[in-house]
């Protein structure tokens, strides 16, 4: 077992009972075989020396027992980091950023306190599953949907405070938190929004509240416990369509991502999108890559393949929901706009009507549909995971060309062979930018996850290079990405640590997270 | 002249000097003339010991001016009031919480860095003002709209940065904002979201950053100096129209505002509406008041009056921004759906194409297309202006209901004739919530601005009891505001404290902003 950095044996074996005291022994967790639980399925350190595993767990059932352990916490110097399912997969599950962190595990407080179907929006606790969630909406028979992210056994909790996203109109899902409780590290609980006036009638309602707004002070954060969190729903639609637009040249991206643009800015196209390339697809099949690899071939030539396999060299889906004649005429609309690029062709797609029965065997786009599934976990070929880089960039075409020569060139420079590529072209999950998403595979193989890592650690690097950074990241690797945002000799990170230090001064609550260390634990910075 | 408090009239002196060599001795204004522009024309303590006037104020010309201005002040505990273009009417214009600040005065930083019309968004400075954007946006011919609030004089940086409110899609300013530059109170410069990456090319393009998001710190807020701004457009849309739907009774609100609910929350029906009952209107109009006073006429003899005289009890004006096509089956889907209550009429409004020609003296609806404005001004009839009372209510029926009957229980108690009663139905400024705006005459009269404070405050605690609390309000009316928001026995209050005394520690930035004062005024607090 792995101590907390300066416990000693006997001050973490108190700490265990007087947390035992507050939860049942039951709900205490340190025989090896239980800690093992926690360590991150995909970790990036697998049995290494560095691989981030928690010495213990506790799982209260209640803000008074988190209350009672924080203050054990303190007492003991004991670092505590917070889960709610603990689903954290590919950025570093449940596996705390400090080695020997005991994990405080949400995973009991589970209840879904409301969903109000009239102002749309549900009040949960940390250990609502979006299953969870869905499932009381539909036994209820509630007219709101949720918007899961991709696997959807997380918490609806955990993935805002994360600032996840998913594929309806609701992607941007820490745009949709409205009001917290929180418990802080000296055990004060406080409401945010309207939730700090007491008896409020408007918590869910509305997100402010008066004076500074401090909701996002608790995202990718160590400076709290959420314990409640607030979050708006999407009214059930009539209807969804989908339909997809292609063009044939590379220069076409363009006009067409101003026209993207332009049509999501105006409410015209919604929810989440990939840009995709079939031609770019089919030549990476062939062996080459969807990236520009330094010899690779030209644009020209690329365009000629197009020509010749009858292949455009840029597409997406685009996706629609509400009454059948806005959807229609937003369809229409898009299609004129794009019809400007000469060559622009169209599909129409998918059309359902709600109330609708979906069976599990159906091939429906289940999470554009409001509902929770696992079934991206089929799209991953083998290994034993993957780690996700994930930095945002412009959503200007320019910017795309700038990612696929970059990128190309770092993956050369890194001898890593397209086949072993792990490239997405741009994603649509947030309004007025683009994040790619590369899967980094994982290993039980100590040689290959260094290569990776020794991979992320220098895309990270060429990222900022091109004034381009992650919007979230693996817990082995917060420091590095945290080390890129330095702005003024890192004026922001020394911010958060002063307010860190202020509130949280024996540095107990998830310390490392998001590259913010508390002052006696600072020398822990990667 | 009044001193801060705890200054001596040497070390002030001394301050004013220093001041002077960094912004230049024209850029200092300490004469009783100059400091009187400064002074709140609004003021519901006109003319009394306790109105809130500045001792001097300073206009600096950059960041690096304002750098070396906290750093004097620091040295003197020189309390700085910040203001962008001071256009802050009704809540307190540019006067400071604190009578004896220094009013750092921005205006003179009021460069436009950045439009952008392909991802829809500026960059500008405190002094730039809605109309400055707006003929810069028209100069250059960009496709852009910005969202003006009533008044168009203020700046899109100080109005967002108090949670404004406009009428177009982009009504929720806040919710606009992208990426902020800020210089903390030990003078040093943070930039937030992707501005901490070092030559970032998303700062106006992905809000959030890594780690801890703060934008929402520095609204509403004392913590920090902002001095560049990112804030999202709209595309100009294609075309405008509006229409009107009423209903005739009473309790026919019930279903209109669930209707209204379930539009706005499935994007069809966007920007910024007004509930109007031409019925309640009229009753007022006759004598007697828009709430429910007590001994006032019953539902069934107001419904029946409306029969007399044909007029609805509910009635609101819908907006349409976007491609005709889509604009056009949004209303009628809004027309059917409301068509489900019995007696629901709908009268088309105005429709308009763009780009359009607009002449000054054309009755268009200014604000809702886009365009400053200071026409509200002649709205306000007579008077020393207002200030303005604005509680947050449940988007509910119900809650309308309630607040006729507890305000006009409340305006009864106090002693307030229909005739001089200033209240408004709901308007829809913010997603999820109403929001009530109560325009309490100021005037030239010490005896009716006391009568005038004594509702007012009296109205923040009728409000907190049924569970509403103001989004927003006067300086002179921050504590009472700041102390019905007091959960927990104020936790949320005493954790901005914190953070205030961890980052502010000589209390140098807008002490009493938002009723956040710094440990060594923390007496002051009302």
């Amino acid at each position: 077992m792995k101590l907390p950095p300066g416990v000693s044996a006997s001050d973490f074996a108190a700490a265990l009972e007087k947390f035992a005291a507050v939860v049942g022994k039951e709900w205490v967790f340190s025989s090896q075989d239980d800690v093992d639980l926690y360590r991150d399925s995909y970790s990036p350190l697998w049995h290494e020396e560095d691989e981030r595993v928690p010495s213990a767990a506790v799982a209260p059932d209640g803000v008074e027992q988190i209350q009672a352990i924080v203050k054990i916490a303190n007492t003991y110097k004991i670092p505590l980091w917070t889960i709610s399912t603990g689903k954290n997969l590919a950025y570093g599950g449940s596996s705390p950023a400090l080695s020997g962190s005991v994990i405080l595990d949400l995973k009991r407080m589970n209840r879904i306190l409301e969903v109000n179907d009239k102002n749309h929006y549900a009040l949960v606790e940390p250990g609502v599953s979006y299953f969870d969630l869905y499932h009381y909406i539909q036994d209820h028979k509630l007219n709101v949907w949720i918007d899961p992210p991709d696997p959807g056994w997380g918490s609806p909790m955990g993935n805002s405070l994360e600032r996840g996203g998913g594929r309806t109109p609701m992607r941007d899902h820490f745009a949709s938190v409205c009001g917290m409780e929180i418990v802080l590290a000296n055990g004060e609980v406080i409401r945010t929004g309207m939730g700090a006036l007491p008896e409020s009638k408007t918590w869910q309602q509305y997100k402010y509240g008066f004076g500074p707004y401090v909701d996002g002070m608790f995202s990718q954060s160590n400076f709290g416990i959420v314990t409640k969190i607030g979050i708006w729903l999407m009214p059930s639609p009539e209807a969804y369509r989908d339909g997809v637009v292609s063009v044939p040249k590379h220069d076409d991206l363009i006009p067409f991502v101003d026209t993207l643009s332009f049509l999501i800015d105006s409410s015209v196209v919604r929810g989440t999108m990939l840009l995709d390339s079939p031609l770019l697809s089919y030549r990476a099949s062939q062996g080459g890559s969807v990236l520009d690899m330094p010899g690779g071939p030209t644009v020209a030539e690329t365009e000629k393949l197009g020509q010749e396999k009858g292949l455009p060299y840029w597409s997406m889906e685009l996706h629609f929901w509400g009454p059948p004649n806005v959807i229609d005429a937003q369809w229409e609309y898009a299609k004129e706009k794009f019809s400007a690029i000469p060559g622009a062709t169209f599909k129409d797609g998918r059309y359902y009507h709600f109330p609708m029965e979906v069976k599990d065997t159906d091939a429906v786009p289940w999470v554009a549909l409001g509902i929770p599934s696992l079934s991206v976990f089929g799209l991953i070929a083998g290994g034993n995971g993957h780690m996700d880089f994930s930095p945002i960039i412009p959503m200007q075409a320019e910017a795309v060309f700038e990612v696929l020569s970059a990128f190309g060139k770092a993956y050369a420079d890194l001898g890593i062979e397209p086949k072993n590529q792990f490239f997405s072209l741009p994603w649509c999950f947030f309004p007025h930018s683009f994040v790619l998403l590369f899967g980094f595979p994982i290993a039980h193989d100590v040689e290959k996850n260094r290569e990776s890592r020794r991979a992320f650690q220098r895309l990270v690097e060429v990222a900022a290079e091109h004034g381009w950074g992650e919007y979230r990241t693996h817990v082995a690797f917060m420091d590095a990405v945290s080390n890129v945002y330095s702005f003024n000799n890192h004026a922001l990170r020394r911010l958060h640590e002063r307010v860190k230090d202020a509130i949280d001064p024996n540095g107990i609550l998830s310390p490392g997270k998001s590259g913010i260390w508390p002052k006696r634990l600072r020398q822990q910075r990667a």
